[in-house]
């Protein structure tokens, strides 16, 4: 058995080199590259994705993976062996249905639908994104295929972000969330608001910086092991466990943004950071799922980074950086202040009351463009429509409406339902974790975040994809994936906020 | 044919792509990566090496390549097609001669060699560094006896950076510039000095950064296609001929040396930034060979860069940076400052008439250790006994002896010849251009330095490794490489510099 585990493991081991060499130079790009770099960046990226799909999906590496699965039957199907074996396979399972030309022209119609999306977005021109989001919808049209039989066409594309969940199960999930939210949203943006501008003083970009880092430095990310820069959009990007790099940006306009996403990229990057050396080059290194990975972020920049007591400590150190911008705030305005609930046109500015309601109308134009409920050309509409249906405001161009987003430019269809996904098992995690620690704000209050760190890192972090999410979610609080904690999170939180009766 | 060509070409072109992603993991090693990501990075590099070599020496590549080059034959010699199949072939040859394992090993065995001279180097401990060095000889000796028979053992080496070049080129290239480099050093030597305590002056880092990056802006470095960082040591990457990456570094102790390294990289990376388009994504693209590369830096940073018209345009403006610390400094007294000869210990601070005395020992001692004449253990007294012949001077501790260069460490042998070999060509060269145009002084003096950027890329940068680098010294300047031309130079300029007989 040692022989055919470690054949696969050597294998397997190349493949992910190359992944995280191509992560690597999509980090390169969006922080480093000069201009003239993407034609290369593009060649060599596309080289080094088209060879681990080859290799990933040989004869060998599956004559190998079957002799694998047959060994791992006489052990427990919790072992380490075994999850490791099931989880190549299932990935295997799916790579070998997509042939490699696919791969090639996805790669390539996607690099040139980033760059059109880019010109478009400037421009606030839908048509010149239109043809390239026309070309993707038909690539994607073409993966359903490779996944059938499938209930729903948009199975196929969920599944390799949120393995395990179904069309019908996000469809639930937004029914029960759609209509609290909703009218949570019109209910506190109805009431009187407090005073705000204070977060849009000149605040000094390094100070900033430098106060994030501060933060997230206490929250115990590794900079032996990770690195912060500047990018045009927030990310991390896990090169391996002990590489986890974040990117944050500054505008003027928005100061405090720096600050919350720098919380948001450090969760995602506790999380790389957390997975457990034992899963080092295979294919179980990294998070469950994306939903599972948004948790994290979610839980260190709104859970815990726009709650009271966490303020209640960092707020005189803030105000000690930023005396003439804070004078005279105090720390009850700055909490009402970071937690204004407002509709607005995009969505990573979103608040927690209004965050899943930008989500619902892309997941409900992708899956009706996929199933051809509509045309490419009428998805402007689509999504002014839902936006004035659930937020009660159209956007004003489409550079602040339908092309804000780079994810379909770049092939990712079926990711927004994640976002989702990943709000309601923050708070479903943070339940778990504080029924277990009362003491849990009186320990943010003193600053102190190693046990919360530790305990995500126990339950959660050092498993990587060595389960299944919702599996996952069940083991570590002993329920299902639930819409409940979210809503009455919301209710109670932005109740107190807001002088609304509690439970909604 | 166009069918062979574009089957090899397609083929080819991924090697090249694995291997410039290669080169940015390189990069970022050096610039970017945090201390833990040492792990993952030596894995994706080896992986990546080790698949371009695989896939570069494959019997499909061989077979394709064997077909080009029967439908080259009646091409003309010349054109460009015959050039890139006749380089591909020769690249092949070479390659196939060196089994997998043996790549791998080296790759192994460097990557623990480079950590350990490091730690010697910070501790001048040179025992630390001396098993390493030992396996790294011994792997060099089995890579000889993979291109047996050779005139010399030594020849091996030598033809991965200087193609074309044979030991006893190099021994006869010493012979005439031994003896004469020596007397000059010492008759200079001997002269009284001239004041230079100001170069040692408390300079602003960034100020001198920003001032470097202005000289070679005017140099026509295109900040489009590469950019330039901080490290430990100065470098120059390419990724592409679009991203051409260089670094610098600011010491105390000779802030000077980020303006001349700057320059050096500077002319590394325009004849990286100037290879002809046609050669993008095939092995020809780069430079003809290290020599020839080091030609390009040395004729930015020294016959141009140190020289009296380039100051009389550069010096107003530098002392309108540096006011205090150039106050009553005159121009002459400047340009006699940065040309000062001296004996060093490091190479890379070495002026123009001392530098080839720090390239003969090393080649020297590479040579015995290859030929075992003497044993890695006795390395030590060899370098210090020739730095005494040759320029006077013992090193005070083997980190400004022996383990100052990195190279061994890496896997770099027979590499050091070329920065000799360099500086003759840089001397043909320039003899070449300011023949063809008399005015060049003048060009200079106005800060004009397209022309020659212009020249360059013309007569030598658009060719890339189209030719070999005797046959491409010999096309541009009508001369065969030599000796004659830099010892001339060296004897006029600072014979003028120091009131001596010009011609030596």
């Amino acid at each position: 058995m040692a022989d055919d585990v470690a054949t696969l493991n050597s294998l397997v081991g190349e493949i992910v080199d190359l992944r995280s060499a191509a992560s690597l130079l999509d980090w390169d790009a969006a922080v480093c590259m000069p201009p003239g770099g993407v034609g290369v960046y593009g060649n060599n990226s596309a080289t080094i994705r088209r060879l681990a799909h080859d290799r990933f999906t040989s004869t060998q590496l599956g004559e190998c993976l079957e002799r694998a699965l047959r060994q791992i039957e006489s052990l427990p199907p919790d072992a380490e062996l075994s999850r490791l074996v099931k989880v190549t396979a299932r990935d295997y399972d799916r790579a070998v249905r997509v042939p490699a030309e696919y791969i090639a022209e996805q790669a390539m119609a996607t690099s040139t639908a980033y760059q059109a999306w880019k010109e478009a977005r400037e421009r606030s021109d839908f048509a010149i994104f239109l043809p390239h989001l026309e070309k993707i919808i038909a690539l994607k049209q073409q993966y359903v295929g490779f996944f059938q039989p499938l209930d729903h066409p948009y199975d196929a594309v969920l599944e390799d972000y949120e393995p395990g969940f179904r069309t019908s199960d996000i469809e639930t999930m937004f029914g029960a969330l759609r209509e609290r939210q909703v009218d949570l949203a019109r209910t506190i943006q109805n009431h009187p608001r407090s005073e705000d501008a204070f977060l849009r003083a000149s605040y000094d970009e390094q100070v900033m910086v430098n106060f994030a880092r501060e933060v997230i430095s206490t929250f115990g990310f590794d900079w032996s092991r990770g690195r912060q820069d500047k990018s045009a959009h927030p990310f991390a990007t896990p090169i391996g466990t002990d590489d986890v790099r974040i990117t944050t940006r500054f505008d003027e306009r928005n100061p405090f943004e720096t600050l919350f996403s720098t919380m948001h990229e450090a969760g995602h990057a506790l999380y790389e950071q957390g997975v457990a050396p034992v899963w080092e080059r295979t294919v179980v290194r990294g998070g469950a799922s994306l939903g599972v990975h948004e948790s994290q972020s979610r839980l260190w920049e709104n859970l815990i980074g726009r709650s009271l007591p966490f303020w209640e400590h960092f707020f005189p150190l803030l105000r000690r950086r930023f005396p003439s911008q804070l004078q005279g705030v105090s720390l009850e305005a700055f909490y009402h202040a970071i937690n204004r609930v407002k509709s607005s046109f995009i969505r990573v500015e979103a608040d927690e009351v209004t965050y899943n309601l930008h989500v619902m109308p892309r997941v409900e134009i992708e899956i009706a463009l996929l199933t051809k409920a509509i045309a490419a050309k009428d998805a402007p509409d689509f999504w002014n429509a839902k936006m004035k249906e659930y937020l009660g405001i159209v956007p004003d161009s489409p550079t602040h409406g339908i092309l804000q987003d780079m994810h379909w430019s770049i092939g990712l269809f079926g990711y927004f339902a994640t976002y989702t996904v990943g709000n309601l098992i923050s708070v479903q995690l943070w339940e778990k974790f504080t029924a277990e620690r009362p003491d849990s704000s009186e320990m943010i209050r003193r600053g102190e975040f190693a046990p919360i760190r530790e305990w995500l890192r126990t339950v959660l972090h050092r498993h990587g994809r060595s389960y299944q999410p919702r599996e996952l979610v069940e083991n570590i609080t002993g329920s299902a994936i639930s819409t409940k904690p979210y809503l009455d999170y919301l209710s109670i939180k932005y109740g107190a906020l807001c002088g609304l009766p509690a439970g909604g």
